[in-house]
């Protein structure tokens, strides 16, 4: 397929204008095709198509959605060998990990597919009516509807399963709203050839095709308006804190504030117990050499604190870590902004006061143009508690030692952690239970707690919760990853002694989806009786 | 029992200092004890306090919360007849409506009693473990657990049900969360009453007293320290759409932002459908009228838009509402403030150019220091479409008929509508047949869609949404009554690998609480096999 550097607007190119062009991070050259800003107008248009479809998509049955899912999944794995392509000269990212980024991408459109097999996901609830009650009982029943046409910003950091194709799009299309993606200008080319595949899958299901749009552009204007439309009812965005702040803001701002869903990354503390630590210091090491520097560290599940006893067995640990770390070959890194950021945010690191430089890879040669280094930095616990600044995220392949004293500073540093996608505890069963407070702490802080392995690695399941508490997300409520994540996307409405011809086919007295319901606060998949 | 007049901090009495006191709406006269305004140590501690509570009760188990509830439950029920007196002295509303707020109140404490014995809210998920996948993948575990100290406004028009122990105290305590309440100032005598049977009922059950605290302020600053405060991880409130707005712009300006779930109210638009008025205009204009006149019209519920044909059978109905109207006594309003406004806004639609005063009861004599007469307006369509300011709430017993010529421009009225609580639809089998897309379009417009009854009396049941689409509330995602209000003060939690000890009951194997989970997708109340 030729690239064509257009927005798509509901399923017609966008307009000519101002162009960019995106870049190999190996080589740093500008990649072809141009990709044309889009307009004002670019933007209004996608947002009229949004509503209008919405009054159609948001009522289709669960199984035509379902069907949509999987052609969009069908169209994206008949298109893996370009897209990974394309996807690797536009983010460095190693062909093996972009293969299996597509598989991840097609996984979770199927798994949304599957979960609308089933409407049991819209929480149907009934309340049956009490006629001879004083005043009479109504008959109530609610359910989860789709929110409207939803904003969906892609990830520089997963050209595929975070970005045009990718969760937000796959649970906000899941629950019935129509995606009006903009695309990350990191990666235009491979976010034209997803956009194509849903656009294409879309026709080929009959539906309409104002379902969805894709936007591009190299700044922030097109993403601000798009925020502030007034037809768009969510936002879902991963990436830094400080972009994902300021369109949670923008929102908020707003005549009618919308909720914005900002996965905005963390430092995802890592606690080596005692225990643990006597047992197995070598290979807990090891494991966390290789989730720090992981996708060149460019993952938002990163493990950039690391709370290490000053006790004998970690002399062990830290040895493995800086062998690992001192050998490590240069990363190329997905853009400029980012290799920039990284390096300036080490070397910052590098002159402060308290915090040394345990072990660095030998620099890249010359011309490597987006390239950094492997570094692991260790600090004493006074120095952390004083420092908040040092449990900040730096985006890339380097991670902080903690050492502590006394395993019961371990309380206090969880106390006084922000909010972290993820904790990680090594611990041996006794170590759990010698420090249960270290849990419930953690349980506050966190949107996950990982044991004995290590937080990158985000499995796409239904239990899985990938978000937390600010400043790792904007809304702890919910998750980004797994089937959960339509929630999201979802809001309950209630009928009351509505003709059961009028309802939800998850609310029909026949029960006609086969489908998990509350009645009278009893689970059960039984059709209304007596009705 | 005797009136302090001063907060309570954990079961403390709060300091001493500026005072304000309540009114009598009859009378105009202000009743003692003067009230001390809560001052910043008082916020101080009680969020210190709520802190520390919050490690315990986060974690007792739902038996223990429902304990307590139960508890709060019998000492409300028990201090009956005071709350009753009081409330009826600071509010006005009739003996017999505030003894049934009174059963609402506790029986709304009972319903999250209820839920609590099964923990089956949690939402508990399990994603089983497969060691042979390559990599492997991990055991998968997530529920949902308390947010943390929660604040809440006290709303004037319910001094017991949305108010200290009302809906939002019950929900964020059922979930685990400690609640500090800003005591609305127009009721504080029955605001120290219902805390101080919280208060014992804590003491009673042996739990932490930082789990509440209850705040007077006859001011907002009280209101916006607390939601300010970097304890406080979300916000109930019940009342006009300034205040919820106000505190909805604090709370997203924080440094952590949290949610806000304000319930601001709505003119809950009402469409009367050509076969429905046909077939009994004069009950339906019967029940119309006692709606909207019912607690003097100071429902967030109340029907303040009527949609109602032109033709013929229309008359009937007018003439029943006219002879109502023009009959009715005059009312007493909850707070001299409140009355003004509704003077106010009446007056100017009694001069609006296309609108007419259609009936008006009779002026009170003169003495009646808070009161109101009811109103009833009339204009047509071609009006309404151009004056967006005419769906806008009107806080008081005044409603405002829009006259159509074809029930298709009911479908133009209802695309136009803003977010409301509720909306009505007055219809035949016939009517809904004919008007599927009113139904859809309503859908996206409000939280509960009520046939051919009125959305006066909102049920406290798992299937009610009390809520809706902005201005109608801060947050469409949640209901503030019913059971399924628990969901605003939980956030989803997941457990990766972790011992099964440590796992909150609802997630461990043995599945001791016997809750509904989801395993691998499938939803069952069995046991992990072969863990």
């Amino acid at each position: 397929m030729e690239l064509t550097g257009k927005s798509l607007i509901a399923s017609q190119p966008g307009s000519e204008g101002k162009t960019f062009r995106a870049f190999e991070p190996a080589s740093g050259a500008a990649i072809e095709p141009p990709y044309h800003v889009a307009s004002a107008a670019d933007v209004e248009l996608a947002a009229q198509k949004a509503v209008e479809a919405f009054a159609h998509f948001g009522r289709a049955p669960g199984t035509a959605r379902a069907a949509l899912l999987k052609q969009i999944a069908a169209n994206i794995d008949a298109l893996a060998e370009s897209l990974i392509d394309r996807a690797h000269q536009e983010s460095a990212l190693p062909k093996p990990r972009l293969k299996s980024e597509v598989g991840r991408t097609s996984g979770q459109l199927r798994l949304f597919a599957k979960v609308l097999q089933d409407g049991s996901w819209t929480m149907p609830c009934i309340d049956r009516p009490d006629p001879a009650r004083k005043p009479p009982k109504p008959d109530l029943r609610s359910c989860l509807r789709p929110i409207g046409p939803v904003v969906i910003f892609g990830a520089s950091n997963f050209p595929l399963a975070f970005s045009v194709a990718g969760g937000d799009t796959a649970s906000a299309l899941a629950a019935g709203n129509p995606v009006i993606v903009k695309a990350h200008p990191a990666h235009p080319g491979t976010s034209e050839l997803v956009g194509a595949a849903i656009r294409d899958a879309i026709r080929e299901c009959g539906m309409h095709p104002g379902i969805f749009s894709l936007l591009f552009d190299s700044g922030v204007s097109v993403g601000a308006a798009l925020v502030q439309h007034p037809a768009v009812k969510a936002v879902g965005f991963t990436g830094s804190l400080v972009a994902g702040r300021a369109l949670f803001d923008l929102a908020a701002k707003r005549p009618e504030p919308i909720p914005v869903y900002a996965e905005m990354g963390s430092t995802n503390p890592v606690f080596v117990l005692p225990g643990a630590l006597a047992a197995r210091a070598p290979e807990i090491a090891a494991q966390l050499f290789a989730s720090v520097t992981m996708g060149a560290g460019q993952f938002c599940t990163k493990p950039g604190l690391i709370f290490l006893s000053k006790q004998p067995p970690a002399v062990e640990f830290v040895h493995v870590m800086q062998e690992k770390i001192s050998q490590a070959a240069p990363f190329t890194m997905l853009t400029s902004g980012i290799r920039s950021a990284f390096t300036r945010e080490t070397e910052a690191r590098t002159h402060r006061i308290g915090v040394t430089l345990a072990a660095a890879a030998p620099m890249a040669p010359d011309g490597e143009s987006f390239s950094a280094i492997a570094s692991l930095f260790e600090t004493d616990f006074p120095t952390f508690l004083a420092s908040s600044d040092l449990s900040a995220e730096v985006f890339g392949p380097t991670t902080l030692l903690v050492r502590y004293d006394d395993p019961r500073q371990l309380l206090e540093a969880a106390r006084g952690l922000a909010g972290h996608l993820t904790a990680t505890v090594f611990a041996t069963a006794d170590d759990v239970q010698k420090y249960p407070e270290l849990i419930a702490i953690l349980e506050n802080k966190v949107g996950r707690i990982v044991f004995n392995s290590v937080p990158t690695g985000v499995e796409v399941t239904h239990a899985m919760i990938h978000g937390g508490p600010y400043p790792a997300s904007t809304d702890s409520r919910t998750t980004s990853v797994g089937s959960q994540s339509i929630f999201r996307f979802a809001r309950p409405v209630c009928y009351q002694d509505c003709p059961d011809t009028a309802l939800p086919a998850e609310l029909q007295n026949a029960n006609p989806l086969g489908v998990w319901r509350m009645i009278d606060g009893e689970v059960t998949r039984q059709p209304v009786l007596g009705a």
